[in-house]
């Protein structure tokens, strides 16, 4: 299942986190525990009102809840 | 009992994840760690009154309670 | 340890999740993560006075708190 | 570190769950996870003016903060 | 980087838990998976205000955020 | 994906754990687990008007959401 999201490299990507805490950004590599590395990234919040420059980040796997594409990208 | 899992592919779930969230969609895949491929994902919220589309997305297993079928498939 | 577990499978099981939530139900499986397979699961709020069926789910391991048996089984 | 766990064994445990929920029992078995086995188990609310009866139970070792014996046992 | 954590044992240590709950001791042990074995272990709450005394206890690894030693060892 | 994070060490980085607390620090080391060593640490809090020293310190890996680092350097 995990080849899958290699199709979502250098894609835009849409995180919700613990406490449905919402980052998007250009993924640009995961790993087996799906820890994520992002460029370009953004911490979104009051539904996507204000928005964060966070630049470059990891984000760990199991903190992560959903992973969404912004882009239309089949699986 | 993860292969009993495999009865669901193609059937549409419901999850509840950190905090009782609610997400549905029909299960596409999964992998040892219970992560979880959805497409045709909706998040619930207010007891089903309000529907938000995600479309295809990954579910991190460590962050799932409860996975249910909304088909009446036995296992 | 976990094999003590076997002599619940069949049994009435109430398990205490993340933020003490409760789900009853009959256990029927479970593997080496204590991830479980419930049937005749229900959600159980308002300390009983509320039940919600489910029916057939897993209950991923790492949200379970506790595990107790509402039968009088001995481990 | 864990055989350290091995002398509180069929001793009184107080554990501290995640938002520090209070069970207090008789550890009767741990795995390598430090999951737990407890007998004659209570949850204790309310700083101890509470005590709900548990009875024997599995303590999931992930959901578990802090571990103390209730013994005046040394390790 | 585990084997810093060996010039902490012995040492007075402070843990950010889950809630940011804290918890202090001297660090008599620890594993692999970073569960620490404190004794003299103390709770602290109200900013330092309040501390109730726990004794020997173990904390779990994966429920701590921070380890700070309040010793001046440097690593 | 990890040896990226080996040019961020000595670097000062942010990191966002649980309930989005933040700690600031130069990195020190790390592990397969996105455990984290910091010197120089800091807890930083209302929106960075408050900090407050904590030194040399062990973060746990699964409690971190994101980290950042607060230099230009690109991975």
């Amino acid at each position: 299942m995990l080849n899958s999201m290699s199709r979502w490299v250098g894609k835009q990507v849409r995180l919700k986190l613990n406490a449905w805490r919402v980052v998007e950004g250009v993924l640009q590599g995961y790993d087996s525990y799906l820890n994520l590395l992002l460029v370009e990234a953004m911490e979104v919040k009051n539904e996507g009102n204000q928005r964060i420059n966070i630049g470059t980040c990891f984000v760990r796997g199991n903190n992560i809840s959903v992973i969404e594409t912004l882009d239309s990208t089949k699986i």
